[in-house]
């Protein structure tokens, strides 16, 4: 036997009960009263809750974003601090360059990955132009394992836009040959409409970044979406959904049998967008912006109720001096915040010790939901005989303080600065192999596997 | 006493009742029993209807239409044809240039109409350009009886089409200055791609102008109409709705208390795209184009419940010359077919005779909705003391073979040819003027005079 | 000429507009400028309103009520404080004895107001035994103008519950004869539940009427209600709505194309349940009770959204002295409270005056919505040429302190006891005889008429 | 280790796959791969499934049924071929006589059926008496481990009809001691009407069972159901849902937050009332009566899309001779079919085999799900460490034609007589008890043993 954990107490999304788990081959191999079992490896987990590990599907690392701006995690540094907030596999994306083949830009990005990645990963294919040879190879890139393909309804400046007539028959086309459409749901022109009216009035402060993307922009491309979802009888996914208007759209879709789904994240369910209005608040610019108190109520009933399966973090940090460097308009500051590191611990105290989730929950959303709607289960996402032993040993009793000398990002400060939470990851395991232990980061550069993701399933 | 309607049968929205109508000054002032009043000139109406007179809020005169082709019918020509049908008001289009301050272009269309009408006649302002100084005469052009804005969701290559963030915000603004933005509602994105699609496959003929414009880009062009018109609070009304999608939308969105209205038109309710696989099926090329029998079903429900609350014409007529000059391909037809002369007889014919609607329907939204809707009651749309004679006198008996022969408006052909259809108009009074008579057109060029309009109601 | 009323407005549920009305053999024969005209009688109401006669579709005169207390207005003196009310025209109940024929109860019932009603009248058929006879003359008694039903969903012990069962075949086969089934709609069981429960526990004040008959009671016989319309595909009329529960239902059953209609009456509009704890509380003990403001709010938005398309009184009334004998516990009280004299009133004051409906409004509930729903349109219910000159001349300005000294009822107390409004009826003609002038009665015993009542019609 | 059960394919709610099962003091102790470990006794079940035990919620054994006629399996019989099906928990009633204090009810029933039971069992406490003593001993009840109650919403002559009022106490009372409410959703007047008029036209017939308790019937009980759960913020469970009606009820109402959960069973999946008109159709009379296509249709949707979330048999058997002796009148018959021991291979054939649901559903339906709902989680119905040893060893290729000779129920007939299925359980472990094997019962009478369930579980 590679290695046992024991005495823990194992939580799955629909159960939670002590056991004892071996793991052979990097794969679970049996779970149970293992007291008389040897193993190479023992880890006791006594007091301990043991999970599946973290899937994040949404991260942005080494990426030049806004502004041509580098994000202060390149995939070694991110993946890292990932591993220390007990996430074990991560969907990166791939994007495409204008006129470029989007299997030359999938294995492009799967290199620069590579050899530098310290957990598991994926990479959705983020599409900027669907001329033809890359429209029809689909069915190719699918059938490599980039079977999610991410598409914009905003951001037409930067030429990431997919324009209606395109984005339907992409939607249509990807789900006959069993991929599925990711998609960042806002309307470009109110977002320009207002973008341009506040400059234009000299409206500069942080707070007019969420003025200029309001939420009707998001609900009006969220429910473009459902319509298009509906019309081609097509699975969807929506990133970062942040609106209670965005949610309330996708429930109702939902009931009438329209196959939509939608993340969201913690900024969005723990922040408002008063932050803009503190010292620093352009620290917090990101797409979509911070919102209100409603919002956070209604997103958390989705994940309450399902209509909301996954969390994930839209993880795209800068650095102070980054963002500073655009101080003077909320249009020149790079948007995005970290977030891989604190998605467990923030989850799990906002979540499951405020009492709005239940801890089965915590892990449908974070590990069970990510891996089948992103085609990695039975792999990944579960504690299961002959999945990937990938584990996290979490510590319910452990509190820290975030901010950025307790966390590992590139980011020199953290959206979350100065919240204490309780219940902390202190051990993660990657097939097997123990990657952070008692918070110190044992793994390698480039130890991380491509996962070959297959067909999204509908939750 | 000016003039005496006798022993005519009246039929209002609410009820149908034998009276004799007299008029003085242009105005109806008494209903009754007038057996012993004199008047200057006395109709006897004995086994006829007495309507008042048919609204047409949706026409198209005297344009340069798609391609650069000439409508048929001018506005003296067109509006006499008009009146031989039945109809009294119609509401037309001042269409703003790029760079044409608003105020101007309406000024302008007013003196093209102006001393040719034939029937009273309003303007809907058809914003193309709102840059500002426009944008802020929005109250101006309000209080000066174009209470009501056209824009295109469509239509981007012609310049017609209005961006996400300014039709949101004209939906507002127009709303709190008490005027309605009425909208053409077809996602344009979605249709280039199929234009350009069957082009590219070189499909050209007539039925792929349908399969270039799919219900979809309706559906999803109202659905954001409803979307915004929650937004804003505001009323909106969607011009020539043609799908049972966009229908059901409608429906829907209203049950919510959003203040969403259509029109739709005889030849949605009439024909299908069957049309376009006849010989000379370019013929009936109009954009949103000819749908199929199940839309027809749920529009005349739309009728017939009260979510569609108007039925005009869109009328927009060619030669069958201007016609067959772009007949090698969809794409260089001259879109529209002409409809105001037909309006009438059609909708009873098919709605009443056939059981569909009832006669106090037809009166409904063919004469008192589109009349407070558009701000033209109570002068215009019922037969009541204090409102301007505009008479009909229907024979219920007539029949008709529809035709070019039997028609008078400019196209020589008619997208009704050969059908009968029992019940005409004989008789067309205007402010208490006969300017039809016995199917002989007694009117004059000009007569017809500007409706300042007011604040539109929703219905 | 009969009759001219000169000068004033009419109010339709249209239009409002200035004519003039003239009558001749008790119709209506001529509406518009009558200055040349001369008549018998001429009354000059100019600043005044004119309205069609009022018709209250809910009376209950001259009969033995709950405890076998016998109410304060018989045909006569009730009918006579309806005309100084501006009612023209009420719908009594003729009630079926246990094993009487059905036909027998309705002639009987007919014998008691023929004669001493003052205004026309209707009755609706009260089955309380469906056995055979009864049941299979249903056509009949339709043909015979008794058109409309009243069930009883509660009151089992008095006798009057009609079962599921019964009840189900009886609104089907009502419906298939063009008739239709009116409901008093309280959970019997759920009622009689509470009733023990507060009597057991001596809990005996006007307060525990409320509490007795809970929201819930009458939530749970309008959702079956609704559903066995459906279910039958047959109109249905809901009487003395009371709830916003039950509002709620009829709302979505609407939308739901099920034919279900309702009507609510002042009491519940503009009185709460706090009533019950004023000083002689006892005296506002009806059945269904009072309620709270959120129900008033929801059935004043019932009325203007048109889903509650009537309002009525279930007038009832009983002295002082005869409420008093019961005050030791609100189950001895007898139920009912007086109405019919105030409808006017009262829904012209807190409806119009108050802003919650238009004056056009006020028109379609009390006099076009009952006439037509109940059979008795064109004839009642609108100023029309050909209908019956039912007109009620009514001040806007005048201010009345309602209570005993100025009302006529039988009644000695007024639920609405010192409430001021402003506008109140002043004349009252029926049939072009005036009953009313100036507020002083001058019509006759007996002079109403049976109205044989046709198919009910929906709305 | 007491018994090991290597190399099949476990099959929970949510994943599929091979591992080997250790068990120990009747408890699962490990699963994974246990090629290396001993123990007393192995069953190798390569080519098999693994399935947690069935659980069968809904029982009747051992009762006076309808006609005081005795049912044809006691506990000992039926339970016996309970385990032949695979069932190794299931839950009856214990039915209070009136007058019976409700833990003298259950404590009488337990002693009927402990010492005879060959399977675990619980028992739902069987309301027919709500007098105060009872009611107030609700809180007693559900700690007791009878944490569900049935109540009648039908059968008012048998005097198991409980009044409205009363049920919605009971329901919030239950609710509030974290009890459920379970109904038989019948209307009982509609029923008795039906069956009245039949009988009185002489339509005795097997046909005119079905005629006699109509769609409506359930539709309405179940409406009022949820109406009430609404009201009372409670849990509430339908027994036996049988139409299409009834599960759009439901299905909205769940939508609307609403907490009511179903069961059908496999005759309202499998069997449609064309069963009443073959020879010997009164061997199928059970109440609710067999439905039609669509109705099948929609439960099947129900199952698929979680809103009916168990399938239990409303198993109570008759012998031919017993329902023969009632075949002159549909009334005489006494209603009732067998059903436990067909559950499984039913479901397996007709859902799996048939496309209609997954394999993981069918565990989730006949395992999971009852087990949460019905507070036995997470002792039973799931293959967890430290779940009671419960297990089925299922066989998919055996092919088994049902019938009176291959099955081992009371009845001397089976409903399916004749259906081959594909698919069959061949060894049945109950707490790591070998009970039966290879077809063959081995268990013993009594060793089953009383579930203390606990609170329910909304599902």
């Amino acid at each position: 036997m590679q290695l046992l954990v024991k005495n823990g107490v194992l939580v799955t999304p629909f159960d939670t009960y002590k056991a004892d788990i071996g793991v052979n081959n990097n794969k679970i191999v049996v779970i149970g009263d293992l007291s008389n079992l040897m193993a190479e490896r023992i880890i006791d987990a006594q007091g301990m809750y043991v999970f599946p590990g973290i899937i994040d599907v949404h991260t942005h690392f080494e990426i030049v974003g806004g502004g041509g701006v580098k994000t202060a995690d390149d995939f070694y540094f991110g993946t890292k601090a990932a591993a220390l907030g007990g996430v074990t596999t991560i969907v990166d994306f791939s994007k495409q360059e204008k006129g470029e083949f989007i299997m030359d830009a999938n294995a492009r990005r799967f290199r620069e990955a590579q050899g530098k990645v310290c957990v598991d990963f994926g990479l959705h294919s983020h599409f900027t132009d669907l001329s033809s040879n890359s429209f029809d190879a689909i069915p190719d890139v699918i059938n490599g394992g980039y079977s999610t393909f991410k598409l914009f309804m905003t951001y037409k400046k930067a030429g990431f836009l997919i324009e209606d007539g395109e984005l339907l028959e992409t939607i249509r086309k990807t789900h006959d040959n069993k991929g599925m459409v990711i998609l960042h749901a806002e309307n470009d022109s109110i977002c320009e409409y207002f973008t341009d009216k506040y400059i234009k009035e000299n409206k500069l402060q942080p707070e007019y970044h969420a003025a200029s993307r309001p939420a009707i922009a998001e609900a009006e491309a969220v429910s473009k979406a459902a319509l298009f979802a509906k019309e081609t009888n097509s699975m969807l996914y929506i990133v970062h959904l942040s609106t209670a208007q965005g949610a309330q759209i996708i429930e109702e879709a939902r009931t009438n049998d329209v196959k939509i789904m939608a993340e969201t994240c913690p900024q969005y369910l723990i922040l408002t967008d008063d932050k803009y209005l503190e010292t620093n608040g352009h620290y917090h610019i990101a797409s979509p912006p911070l919102r209100k108190k409603p919002d956070q109520d209604k997103l958390w009933e989705g994940i309450k109720n399902g209509y909301i399966p996954v969390v994930s973090t839209d993880h795209c940090s800068f650095t102070t001096k980054q963002k500073d460097a655009g101080r003077d308009s909320f249009k020149n500051v790079p948007p995005g915040i970290p977030g891989t590191e604190t998605l467990l611990p923030l989850m799990h105290h906002f979540g499951v010790n405020q009492g709005r989730i239940s801890l089965n929950k915590l892990i449908e959303v974070l590990c069970h939901n990510p891996a089948k709607i992103f085609g990695m289960h039975p792999e990944k996402g579960a504690l299961n005989i002959g999945t990937d032993a990938d584990i996290v040993i979490f510590d319910p009793n452990k509190k820290v303080r975030l901010g950025a000398d307790t966390l590992h990002m590139g980011s020199d400060y953290s959206p979350y600065e100065g919240i204490k939470v309780q219940g902390y990851p202190i051990t993660t395991i990657l097939r097997g192999n123990i990657i952070v232990e008692n918070g110190q980061f044992l793994g390698q550069k480039g130890f991380g596997q491509f996962i070959k993701r297959k067909q999204p399933e509908y939750i």
